[in-house]
């Protein structure tokens, strides 16, 4: 889907920006000028400060200290570096919980936290919301203007759940706001069941730990509710800087609505696929728009189980990574190790030694000069897609609250498996959301969507009927946005599937049935969930191959409108999708960016008047990749021309720059 | 051991009940009369109705709201249905919660259960108790005369335990009723280990989590008084109900008096044979009468972790299952699938699409009609044993709290495993409990008897001298009903058993020893523990093969009166279980009610008249079963005279009477 | 390090003590006379009571009841059996609990726990302590004089921690104490991390489980303060003691004032050479002085998942290892199995049964007889070593506290597979602490030495000066005392070790690299984690042999003044330290006591006049050891004389005596 080039991020910092937390605050001033002097060594030009500072700033209600935060935008500025100034409100000070305990978050049984960690406030807290909104305006006041300034950051990874009585009222108001009636939320919430039915507002709780964690109606809304208070927190605080600072952009990390815990659980199973997953959504979240690449680690991190450094090269090579799908700055956690506290072994710029003649400094270094000789020719460039893989939090936590018929749902790693298997054909996919706009894409691909909120069907009927091509598997249309179950699945995406659901078989690790192609091209091992189907129309793709409903449809394929839409009833081996999407996307004539040996990756971002195609070798080893014959690209990072058969030493990254027919 | 057939459940209703639950009140009226014609369609004739439905009867402390049950009812007579009528008090309504926080449960550290989930009420609560006993006799009022109404169904699923202040307060009256004087409690209790002797009655708390867990006197007494305390629960409503309706039977689920956590414990291990014996355990409950299979699901569960669908035929076998081992109902949880609540990926009769052309109405459909050709003739059969097998639960709460000689016990799965070994023989077996009478035996086997209960002792003694058979096992014989060592192992049992233990030795996973047939006939492995014990008269039977306590006795046999007491010192391998309880089985002339193949089953029940053989084939596939030359058989499923070789198809079943000489 | 022989416990006793866990008052008093009789047979002549009695003896806070307490000591001393008395205040008694709440200790929430289980007070509680100081001065008054009287025994098994208001202020009184003001402590603990600087002493909380819990400067603090309080406890009752009966010894189990969680934690992992790790460890806590070995099992323990027999011999040959590693005592738990209580079915040398014809009383009474036989010789014998190895509580907090590089440190594992490569050698091995005298050591090793305090890298380059060696590996010299990075490491170890880290790798489970000698004698695994080191004027010893810091120092050699400091920069495999400490300790001709073959070990005590070699058989079959040419000992146990090849007997001992020159 080409777009027209966005904007940088803030037209006054027309460069890729290199830089990263930075928290003078922990040391001593003696050592400040040493890190201005080794950034500007590194680099490192874009430095965010301010993030958990709030104590340093406040250390009583009516106190403020913000000399040291003067002297440190002061010499950034001096030395030619730029500052992202985050609200400090993602840890408040210890005398705001002692004076206000209604600022501590409780936890699931309703107990209020002690004092502690970090995002352990309540969002929905009076006093909260009050002092951190004021120092927003605080800050914006005295740093509005300050030349250094380029973007405002708020809070930080706003996450979690509270269960307080503030948020417990607050609760009611928002379900009252959003049912209407008790009499409504009875019926969508299937309240009847096991006689949970409500007779008053007031016998509505949070779903303590111990209290009613089964009405997953509740369980999802209260996520919601939860969600939407932290991102009014986050909008309070908006709402006060822009007052003051209209020009200037703002920003939390992630960028958008959704809770951090979200992104926190996936990085529990980062791979190079699913950081490119993961950079696609980012990129998705705004409809395309380049993101900022908030907190990379430079070398390791500290909470795994095993902490592994980056290999030589793998820091460029990701942080390239990052720009080919969508990103405009690369920015690191952290720019020096603090000597104490939880992450005083995550990975820095600078290590605890201080010192600039270590492989990793050096590693930065070279990047940051690199990117800065990049200049601006590829900020706001688009990434084009045709295709689209939706995902959607709210179908994630349906699936995580539903029993049966499998405990474990593997939403995200099913999403990944389908996403894998473009990315392995380097093919251009967006990330969509229940609600984007699906105008411009000739294929939306949606496994498991269990949940299908209102209105998504007709749009994704609307698709299909103009001529794209809709994929969905097993569990799809289950619910609705309520969690209520439809009567008969795929519910409203029935029509559009010509088919319908009667059971669902679950299989025992290890166990397996096949797929068989009705067209006698061969058969592939499926698991984990079938679907027992029968088609109301649609074509039969292919048929199980095993167990009592051997010759039922496994895969079918409804022609609806000008366009096609598939229903996958089981969950197939790699290969099977492999060949699956090669068919489909034949039929759009999509075809593969390059041609390359497996592990090495091409995407490619659009500006106005050129391609700017990314080529990473995600291999140890060296890889060749054949360019198309006749080709000549310039390659922006060596400064030559080239066609022909490129070698690419192992991490090695070229982007390859094309003119674009006008 | 043969007995008069019982009468029916209900003289009204004399045919095996075909139905299970159903919870209208979840749906809007307009589906009720779609409901009945399928139920009618399906030969579904009794629903289980009001499970759960206090809020909907009672929707505030002095407003009732019957009318819908006054409809439902109606609907189900008019069209030849029958009811099982619940009361609703498994879940107190919210209001209920709210207006009275006593009736919520406490968890284990003391702390009162918000609202919410099920079985989530104080036991000892008074309001619970008053509110509880209001509603039944308010239903024995207004249906005890329905035509519809067959029996009545108290609460659901009593089980856990609360630890609120008014629970700790009636365990001390418990306490004082059982033990007296508090010398006598520490005494029972040994308290004096680690100081912890009561001086006060005040001082006696529940076993919670963050205090009292060590004084295993006090967490089983716990137990029981907490098992007390639900039976004073339903005994309230049952006096309530039979006030009113003197003729109506009543039953909770399972019937009896022991909480359901044990049922659901062994629910998660669920195979064949476990069901197997799970029915024989039900039918032993009430000393051998008929039991009402309550709830089984008709296609898959949801809260396992893998839901697999029963294949085609099994939910016929599984029901006949049931029948072969003394049901004489086959009832489902649920007749339709909630849209809503934790349990709505259950299997039902009725799925969410509200079909009647899927595979699981059909098997139902097709069983009921099956069901009712039966008519009335099984109803009250007998089950026959002469061996019996002991369970305890208070046994199995010892065995649970005994901190040594190995961590897990496995006291269930040692049960199932003699079970196990009589059922591979078709030879039937009744369970029985610590106070059945054991007087119709002629073998007692009482696996892992660890808690010896006043009198049994005798009991067992008495079985022995005239004839009987006694068998019991390593680590028995060690605690009294209060967990107090006996001086010397296997206490009470010693004198039957005519030996002694010295040591127990545990062995490590994977380990073994041997036990060597005194008579050369071979030698088995064994596991898990070795007692070492000491011959005082009895006959070794085998020894050990390894270790320092080689050719030390491994099984002793004791001739003590007319009989014979066996002890096994380990826990063997089944093969020894096999040729032991062969012999065993030979000396009293108990054979198989069949010989057959692997897998398939034979059950007898009588009748006055005749004998029923069921035969199940738990294979997939074909089987093929000789029966006794000359022997002709009256087929009560297919209608036919049969005799020679039967083939039956995998999964089918058969049930053929033979008339019984008078 | 040879030092001059210590005197015995209590000059009244010059025997090596063999006792143990006596409490009579568990049982009735008809039974005493039968325990005093068996004890006389088994040779058992310590007996430890009094241990949790406190209710026994003072059942109302103003009524005491000793009289049972002076009929047990008058019959111990009139069959000629000593007393170890203890204080019994590891248990307070219910009403205590029940009149005084504050002696109840709160659990990590800070919520107070219910009275139950022992060493379940706080140990700030001031009735506590006045209480406990109570009891033990009305025990020194009444019993000091007793002539069964030995030793005292405060309290039991100190450990825990206790998270109530009073400790939490007691808390901020002894920080006030340690660090003088909140700008101090703040940044010695880092707390502008997160924003989590304090401006109010009243801010500061214990670790709750849902407070602050990543601050480690405050969770290792926490650890100190509650060892502290706990050991004010003991010194409270230990000067009431002592002001009363200044001439007795006065001990708690373990000596020391090490919590005893510590060794809970250990014993988890026993297998024989941590068992000799371990009392190598309890005689250095007190500088070499023989210890009392206190509780041992006469035959199984109860509490872990398979609780295994002591083979016959084992108790013999374990009680021998400990006396071979500074013992002067055999104590067992327990006498008597209780009949209830949680450790009912932990070994005891009278079983339940009460019988003298078993086993394990056979096998106490003999060694019993053996020991008896020994008399004074070897008592208060001295273990001398010229390697030390260190081990520091405060270094394993540290290390566990520590998120990165690798989740498991494995601590103790790691000092362990040092230790065992010299107990393979048979080399007599110290251990020390980071406040050991090192004066008389050839060799310190220092295995993960990640926190070194103030003083010790001082000490241990006088140590190397001086011609001594030392090693350390990898993550040493990381943080100090307060839990705050060094500016680079290995911090103050780097100039005795003449090298610096840059960077940690860390390896999965399963991946390795190589150590790569300099010298060409071969090559070895290393794995877990694998630091990336300079040397700064150290010899490389070894290289990495693999990945991309291939080629740089594994290990490196230090000449430093007139001795040598090794760093291992990763974990090796165990024959590396094999190669390895075999040349340091051959340039120090530092030999085996004897080469044995595999699982036989040799011990070194030796008294003024006489060396004394223990030779224990860890193996179940016979082994062949060459005595020394031409040498000549005196065999203890069996009184004759011996020399050339002694053959050893599976699980037998031999203590051969040389005399010494003078």
């Amino acid at each position: 889907m080409a777009r027209s080039q966005f904007g940088p991020i803030n037209p006054r910092a027309p460069f890729i920006w290199h830089g990263g937390d930075y928290n003078p605050e922990q040391w001593p001033p003696e050592t400040w000028d040493t890190d201005v002097a080794l950034m500007q060594q590194s680099h490192f030009n874009v430095a965010t400060v301010g993030v958990f500072s709030w104590i340093s700033l406040q250390p009583e209600e009516d106190r403020f200290t913000f000399e040291w935060l003067d002297t440190i935008l002061d010499k950034l500025h001096a030395s030619g570096r730029a500052v992202c100034l985050a609200t400090p409100t993602a840890a408040q000070p210890a005398w705001m919980s002692q004076r206000y305990p209604d600022v501590l978050r409780a936890g699931d049984s309703g107990q209020r936290n002690h004092h502690g960690a970090r995002v352990n406030f309540c969002p929905n807290s009076p006093n909260y919301r009050r002092l951190a909104v004021n120092m927003a305006t605080r800050l914006a006041e005295r740093y509005g203007r300050h030349p250094a300034l380029l973007i405002w950051h708020v809070a930080n990874e706003y996450g979690g759940a509270c269960f307080c009585q503030t948020c417990a009222a607050a609760f009611r108001g928002w379900l009252q706001q959003k049912y209407g009636s008790l009499g409504e939320l009875n019926a969508r919430w299937w309240t009847p069941f096991w006689g949970h039915t409500y007779t008053d507002w007031q016998q509505i709780e949070p779903p303590y730990a111990n209290g009613e964690r089964l009405t997953h109606g509740l369980t999802i809304d209260y996520r919601r509710f939860q969600s939407d208070s932290m991102l009014e927190c986050f909008k309070l605080e908006r709402d006060a800087l822009r007052a003051i600072t209209p020009d200037l952009p703002i920003t939390t990390n992630l960028m958008g609505t959704y809770p951090h815990l979200d992104y926190r659980a996936w990085a529990k199973e980062l791979d190079v696929v699913s950081i490119a997953f993961l950079h696609d959504l980012n990129r998705g979240l705004k409809d395309g728009r380049p993101f900022i690449l908030m907190e990379q680690t430079p070398s390791s991190q500290n909470w795994q189980p095993v902490n592994a450094l980056k290999r030589p090269g793998v820091l460029r090579l990701w942080s390239y990574l990052a720009l080919a799908h969508g990103a405009d700055t690369v920015m690191y956690f952290q720019w020096r190790r603090g000597r104490g506290g939880c992450e005083k072994f995550h990975g820095a710029v600078v290590e605890h030694g201080g010192r600039s003649d270590t492989r990793v400094f050096r590693e930065v270094s070279t990047l940051g000069a690199e990117l800065a000789s990049l200049g601006a020719t590829m900020l706001g460039a688009t990434t084009p897609a045709r295709v689209a893989i939706l995902f959607d939090w709210n179908n994630w936590w349906a699936l995580d609250a539903a029993i049966g018929p499998i405990q474990d749902k593997a939403y995200v790693a099913t999403v990944r498996k389908h996403y894998q298997a473009l990315w392995r054909r380097n093919v251009p996919v967006d990330v969509v959301f229940s609600d984007s706009d699906l105008s411009g894409y000739d294929m939306l691909i949606a496994p498991l969507l269990h949940m299908v909120k209102p209105g998504l069907a007709e749009r994704i009927e609307a698709l299909v009927a103009r001529g794209g091509t809709f994929v969905t598997t097993y569990f799809s249309g289950v619910v609705d946005e309520t969690d209520l179950a439809f009567e008969g699945y795929p519910g409203p995406l029935s029509k559009v599937l010509g088919m319908r659901v009667e059971e669902i078989d679950a299989l025992y690790d290890g166990q397996i049935n096949h797929i068989v192609m009705a067209d006698g091209s061969g058969s592939y091992t499926c698991a984990r969930l079938c679907d027992i189907i029968h088609s109301e129309g649609a074509h039969v793709y292919a048929t199980y191959g095993d167990d009592f409903y051997a010759g039922t449809p496994a895969v079918t394929e409804n022609h609806f409108g000008d366009g096609w839409a598939y229903y996958l009833a089981s969950d197939p081996e790699e290969s099977f999708l492999d060949t699956f999407y090669k068919r489909l996307l034949a039929a759009y004539a999509i075809t593969p960016l390059l041609t390359t040996p497996p592990g090495v990756e091409v995407t490619l971002r659009q500006t106005e008047r050129q391609d700017l195609l990314f080529i990473l070798n995600h291999n140890p080893a060296e890889a060749t990749i054949g360019l198309p014959a006749g080709a000549r690209y310039a390659d922006r990072l060596r400064g030559q021309e080239i066609s022909g058969n490129l070698r690419l030493a192992g991490y090695d990254v070229r982007i390859l720059a094309l003119a674009r027919a006008p």
